[in-house]
């Protein structure tokens, strides 16, 4: 018998991999699927960042950057908080995607036995960054009564003498719903006055409607925020985000990046300059408008099948949606309407503990033409 | 007080970013310094390959790969260990560098508190890796009698109940020094009767100088082997690496891989298919030979100054030189020839805890006219 980690048994592979898997297998036999279970935008990256990295290549830029990234990127990270708080550049750590981020911010914090509190449901990769290290999460349950948010008081609530840190995702995966200002101000003090430090992951900053962003940076400067590239600025495949810390990690950061990584892509660095030029901000713009017209089809559309979705998602481009009317085991639920309305969706168990029999999370990170197909596939197998 | 995970105090930075900082303080006064201190290849990536990251780009390939990386990469890795052995797709993970690759496999393996044994002196993220995920990275002191490297005797002598690995780097850095056939052999063999789970580090595999490069692999199907396109294949800003692993344990990683970093860089990923071709082969193999010129020039060099390299490195781009005759501080010997000779060299504290201070590291990632000069600097001085 050979050594396996103890850790592995608490990290769990992504669920929707079986879906995915199993619809492409389908897709194989000629069959059509409506992808509704995908969790990246659907538009390839835009032009003037992937002219930017060509023309990186074309440079020879090819060498290592600074553990932290390069300065100019640095430099663009922080003014683009401008319009509403002054960050410091040497605050930036730019890493690979927002991934690399969280391993850096929990590999700093935590030692093990450490808890961390996260709303339940949450992105699964946030606990088992926790776990990784041998830190506890500790998933709260969360449900429309707080927009599926952790709240001030419920942090106060389930705050034990081992907590040493809360993650809060605004807007969330799987939910879409974002923590409101006051909240967030309330959340910042809480935390503070614990003794803890708050982590927020703002990775679909900018993908949000009909409000305007903010940033918990607002509120203070001894938070962690999480960034990445890859949603609103489409650039998922180069795997590259950013961190903002307080002053007083950031070199604990840089040696734990210097050994983890060396740095993040270089190519991907000099394209993600391209991402702040005013012309890709027209793009960016148009696509989460796009977004916005998606999910104002997607969002009547279930409610009106029986899905239930009491809170309204203002952000990501997801909907979580109860679907205690038709299962009680959304997982094979998940399974037959692949199978017999060609749609997929994720199910609830990709994230969490809390009634995820109950819930199925919908993408529409997909074309309104393919939603309405895979409404009306839904509509006439349900019906 | 926040707080700071108790690995920190156990995690260094690189020593070597003060010398390179301080290099560049000097540079930006006009002093001319001979840089020896770098562990990056000084040519750029080769032509064919940047090529292909600019098509890839132009092809709009910026979305997520599998986590386990693109399967015709995969496949081409596996194609590349074929004239000496066997190797399936199937056990290829491609991951972010090679430092991707040793996350997955410690993070895969380790439980707090289990032991790994490696090389002192040695690179030292290995042994931070270790450490990142609770284990206990064991230095064992090699010198010169074992060609600076673990011995299927040394390890049987280490072992304790809680060993479940041994790290072996073949090309080492810093010593270039490598572990012969019969010897590899022979560890494989104590390593699987011990139990314990073998990592070998080939790196800098492609990179030797009058031997041809083998492969663990020969040996076991049941060993973990690291590398990366950085070294041989010169993509270092790249962020690129591979490890090739036992079938058993290909799940475990794939969930880890999903979690920790969703996949590899796309365009990286496409370039890197240009990297086995037959005309990307020919650049590299010129390279090798340039390199292979240099040590032949700075080995002998050095020894001529008084500096002690008792076995000839015979791979990698590094000379691990002992410098008692002129020093019982190598960190501040090698800010003094900075200042005063302007050569950059890194000192032996980045590399372990046995004799740190009588040794520095050489690195021959320069051309030889510079190479040259350091030397006559050095001579200048310490004559």
């Amino acid at each position: 018998m050979r050594p396996f980690a103890t850790r592995l048994a608490h990290i769990e592979p992504f669920h929707v991999m079986d879906v995915l898997a199993r619809a492409r297998a389908l897709e194989a036999q000629d069959r059509s699927i409506v992808h509704m279970e995908i969790g990246e935008p659907d538009f390839p990256t835009a032009a003037p960042i992937v002219q930017a990295g060509i023309q990186a290549l074309q440079a020879g830029k090819t060498h290592y950057t600074p553990a932290l990234g390069l300065p100019e990127l640095r430099a663009e990270i922080a003014r683009s908080y401008a319009p509403t708080v002054q960050v410091e550049a040497g605050r930036v750590v730019v890493t690979p995607g927002a991934s690399g981020a969280l391993q850096l911010i929990f590999g700093a914090l935590l030692s093990p036995g450490d808890e961390v509190l996260l709303a339940d449901p949450g992105y699964p990769c946030n606990r088992h960054f926790v776990r990784l290290f041998e830190g506890v999460p500790v998933g709260v349950p969360v449900d429309a009564s707080s927009a599926y948010q952790l709240t001030a008081e419920l942090i106060r609530r389930h705050w034990t003498p081992r907590t040493v840190a809360v993650l809060i995702a605004s807007p969330s995966n799987p939910t879409g719903t974002i923590v409101d200002d006051a909240e967030m101000a309330r959340i910042v003090r809480v935390v503070e006055e614990l003794g803890g430090v708050l982590v927020v992951d703002e990775i679909y900053h900018g993908l949000t409607y009909g409000v305007e962003p903010s940033s918990v940076l607002r509120y203070s400067e001894h938070v962690f925020v999480v960034n990445s590239f890859s949603k609103y600025y489409g650039m998922t495949g180069w795997r590259l985000g950013w961190l903002v810390a307080p002053h007083t990690y950031i070199a604990a950061l840089d040696k734990l990046a210097q050994n983890l990584f060396l740095a993040p892509n270089t190519p991907a660095q000099y394209a993600a300059l391209a991402a702040f030029a005013a012309e890709t901000r027209v793009e960016l713009e148009r696509r989460r408008q796009i977004f916005c017209e998606r999910r104002d089809y997607l969002l009547p559309a279930l409610r009106g099948l029986g899905f239930e979705i009491p809170v309204e998602p203002q952000g990501a481009f997801y909907l979580y949606a109860g679907c205690s009317r038709f299962t009680s085991d959304s997982q094979a639920f998940a399974l037959t309407l692949l199978e017999l309305a060609g749609v997929a969706i994720t199910p609830g168990l990709d994230f969490g503990f809390h009634r995820p029999m109950q819930h199925l999370r919908f993408s529409y990170a997909n074309t309104l033409e393919n939603l309405k197909q895979g409404v009306n596939r839904l509509a006439q197998f349900l019906g």
